[in-house]
Parts: C-alpha cells; structure tokens; sequence
C-alpha cells in the first residue's frame, strides 16, 4: 500500500496475478462443484462478520474466503452441466474485456468523456448488423444505430417509450401518459401493448414501469408452436382501436423463454406497417443463432422492425452484462430519453457530430462494454463464433433424438435452435421430482416451464464448456434417475 | 485454444498476466495522458476495419490496438488531473472484485441463481448502513434493505415507480398513470413530484420514463446556498393539492451535481410525513462523505427519507457501475416492481426466506457487484474509507481558500465537501475561455455549470491518485492562464 492506503501498481500486479490464477483454476474445476449451489437461506451471510472491519485487511484473507464463502454460495452458471434458464456465456476474452474496461475506468455517458467509449460501441453494433443478416437501416451510417444495455428488460424497456411517445405525439413526456394537453386530445387516449403469452415477462415489467398499465397490455393467442398468431394479433389491434385506444408498441419474440418458440416476423411486421404500430423484436436468447446464415429463417421480416434486441451475454461469449439494441429511427429515441442539463454541456455535443449514448438508455453512466464484445469478435472471428452456436444446436438436436426415441419422454414443443423441451409421459408428478432430484444431485441443473398447462423440463445447451459427453451424461441420468423415481411410486 | 476455438485455462493465465500488467502500467503512466481526449469526432472509428474479422485474431494485435487505438480516445477519469464532473473512483480492490464477478459468470437475478451474489450484496449494504449513518430501519433486519443499482438515476427511477404506485394505491401499474378504475377514481389523478431547480436531470428523465409527464415536476425555489427552500416546498405540495394533484415524490439532494447544494432533509422530511407524500434522498456523490462522523450533518434528517441512494462509484474507490439504493419499506418497492413468471418459479423463492432482488430493479438480470464493493472495504478498511474523503476534502478546502485569497477568482458556492465552484471575476466570456484553454493544455480537466445565471467552474476532488501537488499545480496553471487571457484581450 502507498502511504494513503491505496493498492500500488505493483500491488495490483502481484494480487492480479493471483486472482487471474485463481479464476483460471475455476475454470478447470468448475465442473466439480455441484451446479446448483446447496446453500440453504442465510449460510452465506452467517460466515460474514457482523460489520465492516474497521482497519484494512490482508489481500490473502480475501482469497480464502473466495474459497470458503463465495464458492459453496454459487450456482455455477459456466457448468458444462448447467442445462438451466439460458446459457449466460463468458469467456476468457470477454473476462479480459471486462478487467481493461474495469482497469481503465472512463465513464462513457456522453462522447467527449471518452470518444473511444462511444465510436468502438458504434463501431462494433454495425459490425453486428452485417454478422447476424440485420436490416442495413440498423446501421449508424442510415437513420438507426445500435447500442449496449444491461439487459433486454431495459432494451424493451427503452423501446417501449420511444414507442409511447411516437403513439402519443410526446404528449406522455410532457403531460404524463393517458393526459393530453386538454380535454378531447387524442394523447389521452388509452396506449395497448401486444404480446404472446408466452413472451417474456420483463415486457409485462416494463408496461408497468412506462405507466401504461398492464389492463393494456393485451396477451394475443398462440399457435400450436406456441408462436404468436398474426390474425389473433390484427384483430385484437382492431378491437383497441375501434374501442378508442391508440395501439402503441408490439413485441414479438424471436426464441421465447418458456419453449424458444418464434413469432412470426414477416406478417407481424406487415400489420404493424398498415397500423402504424412500433413492432420491437426481442431475440434475447436466439439472436445469436442468426450468426450462422442457415439461422437466418428465424428474423425473416426483420426489416419490418422499429427496434430489435439480442444478448451476446446469452448466447454469444461475452459475460453479462451486454444486451445489444438496435433503432431503425435513432431520433425517435433520442427525442424519447434527451434531457440536456447545463453540466453535460460540451462542444462535441453541441455540434451534432457525435453520437451520447446517455440519451439512448434510461441510466446517465455507462461502462466500457465495448471492449469485450470487441475482445470477443476478434479472437474467435466470425467463424469462431458461428462454429459455437453450431456445437450447442448440435448438442441440443442429439438431445432431442434421444427424447424422440425414448418410450418414457416426449417433446413438448419443437426444438429450438439451442433450447428442448420435454417431459415424462407419466405426467407433471413425475416430471416435477424428476427435475428436483436430479437438481439434488448437483451432476447437472435444468429448470422448468409450463406450455399447455402441463409441467415442462428445459434443457438449454449454451454454455461453453459444454461437450458432447456432458450432454450425454445428462440423458443417461435423466433416463436412469426417471425408472428410479417411476419404481419408487410403483412401490409405494 | 482448444479444439472448439475457446481460450484455455493456461492460455487466460498468460494473457490475463499480460493484461493486468499492462493495467498496473496505466495506473503508473496515466497522469502523462491528455486528461481530455484529444479525438476528433469519427477519428476512433478511422482506424477501426469496415467488416468484423472473419478468422479469430492473436491478442498480441489486441493489446496493440488498445494502445494505439483505445488510449488515444480516451478521457482519463482515473488522471491525478480529472477535476470534471465528478470523480469516478476505481481502486484495485475494486477492479479486482469485478474481474471475479467476470471469472465466476454468475447470474443473480434471483437468490437461487447464486445465493452468494445475493446475500453478500445485503450483507456489504447493511454494512454501509451503519458505516454512513444511516437509519437502522434500512437495514435488511428491520422492514427495509438495500440493493446495488447500476446508477442513480436507476435508483432514482426505482424510487419512483414505489412512490407512484404507493400515491395511486397500485393503480397506475394496474390500469395505467392518470387513470383510475373508473370515472371519479382518485387515482386518476395527477400524481406531482417535487425537487429543486438544482436537482440531477435523472429525475426529470425518470419523471418521464414512470409516464408521469414533465409537467407535473415542480421545481422548488432554492435558498441562497443553491438549496431547497422547504417553505417553498410545502406551499407548492399544498398548491397542487388544492388543485386536485397527487403529491407523490419529493427527491431531496444531497450535493448537487452543479454545486454541492444539500437540501435541508429534516424540514423537507416532516413535510412528507405531514403530506403522506415519498421521500426521496439522492446523495450520489456527497453521500461517500458520511462514513466520516464529522459530515453526517449532511444527512441530519435521513431517518424520515422513504428511500436513499448514494454511488460508491463516485467517490467511494469502486469502479462504475456501483450506486447503492435503500428503502425503508421494501414491500413497497417489491409490490411495485414483481412479476413472477413460471419459468423463474423455485422453491427459495416460495418458502419466502430468501430475497429475490430483481424484484428491487428495473433489469431482470444482475452481476455480482457486490464483490468489488466488499473487496474495496475489507482491503481499506472504514479508517481507510475515511482517510480517503478527508484526504479529498482537504484539498477542496485548501484549493477553496486560494480562490477566496484571489483578487482574480471568486467562489460561486459554499464549498461543499469535495466540490469547489468558483469563476473569474471578470465575466462569464473569460471563465469560458478559460475552462476551454485548460482543458486544451491536458494538464487538467474540469467542466463548468450556471449558477445565478453565471457561468462557473467545478473543481471536484476525488480521483484516488490525486495528491496536493495536483491540486497547486492546477491552481498555479488556472492562475497563469487567467492572466494570459486577460493580457490577450487587453491587446487585443
């Protein structure tokens, strides 16, 4: 330590280089610790002291409770047998992007507080654009742009109110949503929201948040994929509007969380064009997969989108969090979110030329997320990339051969790209202790949905790690720990 | 590499090396650079190639772009010589602590997803609540808790969304802001919030977002020192009232972002008590300074705040993003923000022992934040924290009284803590030239605000490495450029 208490550089090389030994050594076991942590409530909190010491400790007590504490606390989410929710990818040059943009420490909210924060974002979102077949129009070169969330709760969040306010001409900035500037004005009017029911529940967060309530967000019926049904949707624009709302925003999915099941694009955009409706796409999960040109059938109609959301913390490599959202009409977004106070004042902003991602997302701050899905694309190259997602779809689809073939599972909806659902046919019972016991077990974790109100079993193959062995061992425990349980119940 | 193209262990070993070495040699070089870039709009982009490479890249060529690329376009906010803005402190604990939240790729959106991410976050902010003074009814034990929110202005947000549906009885989440269950519903009211004209333009843009309208945000007259007058206040509450508004928010600041201005919290709190109406307390960067007894003043009054905020990535040495959020009443915040589909179902959740904090954000995902904040105390220790803000303040103060000794300078502002707000005395036009000349030379940077309709300059202390030398000589380099500006213009 210097004399003021700081870590000296030198310090900072030493304690570095153990912790980057540290995360490399959890890398090669990390697929001894059981995937779902054991923890019970409060364990973790009962090894922590009461309060904060009140002088500085050693770097190498820290270490040891990282070991002693952290770890038995964690669900292991780079298990190669985390099979869970969604894969929630890292990788060495993403954990390195991450440290840099950590080590340098610029606060990128607007240009002029670190250009190189604001043009590598730009820069690497149009590079996306051209990777994963999005419409030129996306591009910063054209009238839309890209940029870097946390999540896509907030990217749909932020589509939701440039959405808002072109439905209600500005009035819900200005006035508040349902107030229009006097009595008889269209902006106050009701605003709907369209979903399918099975699209993800941060849409229904954010109509909360937005203040357009959830009695307006309207859930429009499935098909038998469990996709959003175009004439269920047109018609149910049609019933708002003739009941005097003004439809503002639909959202369609592309790989749904329950099932990864893919609304429609191409018709939903069509009708959202002829109603002059906002149509946000969010391909959370199954953006990725669009890398690979023979994925490309799922965003068809992509085009006909207003805005459109992927994570390449999913799916694509780089460690949460790093949610990538693109505008096909950036001014109708900066209109939504600009509030210019006198201290963010600068010459580069005044003149226009640049881009302030502070008006492009709900925080002021912003980190340098840039960098790691920078670090990302240049080790693995774009064949690096496409060679991931075709391993997991891969892995996915022998899975889904082998449910297929099985006397006792079925599928319960078609596989998507990285993502199988099925279950026992014996029913939700059995289906229910499966999962538990087998999430017991600490081998592997998979989590759960319900799709025509039957109890379903998610196994989402993602993370990197994941081998054809882990996959293989999953089955047979899965076929094995099922005949355990169904001759437990016969006995019983 | 391995055979799928990833980054091995032994291979993250070594670039992780290479990497912390290069970050421990910007530590030691940082204070050489242009405090603000020098780029030119589109010059990062210039040197970046048009497509995303196809076949992966060594990280040799890499970390030559981040010095041939990145450092030229940055804005150095780790520079002894940053006195812009605010500060942006990172330290190496911190980074540290985000590299392991990086290496552990955990997700904690819910408890189970990693029971560790969760509880040591609740832990650290029970912590910081009595290390900052802070009422006992915030902690986690008691009916309140705190959570890691990205930034203020999300906490800010947040708080919003609680006050709103607490003002229309859930009304707004349920049917939409200003609309009730049906004519004559109470809760089709204006809902109104209240802050000072010096107030951070998050609350405005939060104000927006919660579609609540920028009309119904009152800005209170403020007294001489920039602050809150609470008569004024309490009229303007009592106007919208009689009005027929829902008086829903007060958010009081502690240090405004343009001159470190405190709200008087105790009248301004037992005017919300009276009124019924939320308040709000956002300390983001002046509350780093109440882990010092003798500037707890700042906050006297807290205990009748309904939520408080305060961003340790300001000024309390850990990295952006890190801003702290508590609520007196957490069932307000979690009825406010939840919503529980299916597929996030698990039994910690139902036993209803466990917290679950994307009930306490707008996002859905989180990353372990907590490490870097409880790596930064446990390596400073609170006499480590403490010396860190005197150390600060002591300069402000000293920089303060050479301004105050100046026939050229004024102060524009009481000195609050770490902020020093002053302007020449010869008009806004040479303050201007000044501030850009400044920041021109790289020797130092700071950015300016309007008080009284002057312009003013904002010295903020803060940066880790800045030491008294910094601070005279930017004062000398001030003094001198003043005199050559004003010897140009008289020979002009």
């Amino acid at each position: 330590m210097d004399d003021a208490g700081h870590m000296t550089p030198d310090e900072f090389r030493h304690r570095g280089a153990q912790l980057v030994e540290r995360i490399a050594r959890y890398m090669e076991e990390v697929e001894r610790y059981p995937v779902l942590s054991r923890a019970e409530p409060g364990s973790v909190r009962a090894r922590l002291p009461d309060a904060a010491p009140e002088r500085g400790e050693p770097f190498a007590d820290v270490l040891r409770d990282i070991d002693e504490v952290i770890l038995p606390g964690l669900t292991h989410w780079q298990s190669p047998n985390f099979f869970a929710y969604f894969p929630a990818n890292a990788s060495g040059p993403s954990i390195l992007g991450d440290l840099l943009a950590a080590g340098l420490g610029v606060q990128g909210m607007i240009w002029a507080t670190s250009p190189a924060c604001t043009e590598l974002e730009t820069h690497v979102l149009d590079w996306l654009v051209d990777l994963l077949g999005l419409p030129q129009g996306f591009r910063s070169g054209a009238a839309g742009g890209g940029v870097i969330q946390d999540s896509a709760s907030s990217s749909t969040l932020t589509a939701l109110i440039a959405a808002r306010e072109r439905a209600s001409g500005g009035a819900a900035n200005r006035h508040g949503v349902g107030r229009g500037s006097g009595p008889g004005d269209a902006a106050a009017r009701r605003l709907t929201v369209y979903i399918s029911r099975h699209a993800h529940s941060s849409v229904e967060k954010g109509v909360k948040i937005a203040g357009l309530g959830r009695d307006n967000l309207r859930l429009v019926e499935v098909d038998g994929s469990h996709a959003m049904d175009p004439a269920a949707l047109e018609a149910a624009i049609a019933a708002d509007r003739a009941a005097g709302a003004v439809p503002a925003m639909v959202c369609a999915t592309v790989g749904t969380t329950s099932s990864g099941a893919v609304d429609p694009l191409r018709p939903i955009g069509e009708i959202c064009r002829r109603a002059g409706v906002w149509l946000h796409v969010d391909a959370a999960h199954a953006g990725s997969a669009t890398i690979c040109p023979e994925h490309r059938g799922l965003i068809d109609g992509v085009e006909l989108a207003d805005s459109y959301t992927f994570n390449p913390h999913k799916w694509l490599l780089t460690n949460f969090d790093c949610s990538c959202f693109w505008v096909a009409d950036r001014a109708a977004l900066i209109d939504a979110l600009s509030v210019l106070p006198e201290y963010l004042r600068n010459r580069a902003t005044d003149s226009g030329a640049v881009i302030d991602y502070r008006d492009w997302q709900v925080p002021l701050g912003r980190r340098f997320r840039a960098l790691k899905l920078w670090f990302v694309i240049r080790h693995y190259g774009a064949e690096g990339l496409r060679a991931h997602v075709r391993h997991c779809v891969a892995l996915a689809a022998w899975f889904a051969a082998q449910v297929e073939e099985s006397a006792e599972f079925e599928l319960a909806a078609p596989v998507s790209v990285g993502l199988v659902c099925f279950r026992h046919r014996a029913g939700d019972a059995l289906t229910e202790a499966l999962m538990n016991r087998l999430n017991e077990t600490g081998a592997l974790y998979l989590t759960h949905t319900r799709l025509d109100d039957r109890l379903v079993l998610r196994l989402a193959v993602g993370a990197p790690a994941t081998r054809r062995a882990h996959v293989e061992a999953a089955w047979t425990r899965i076929v094995e720990t099922a005949e355990a349980l169904a001759e437990e119940t016969r006995s019983a």
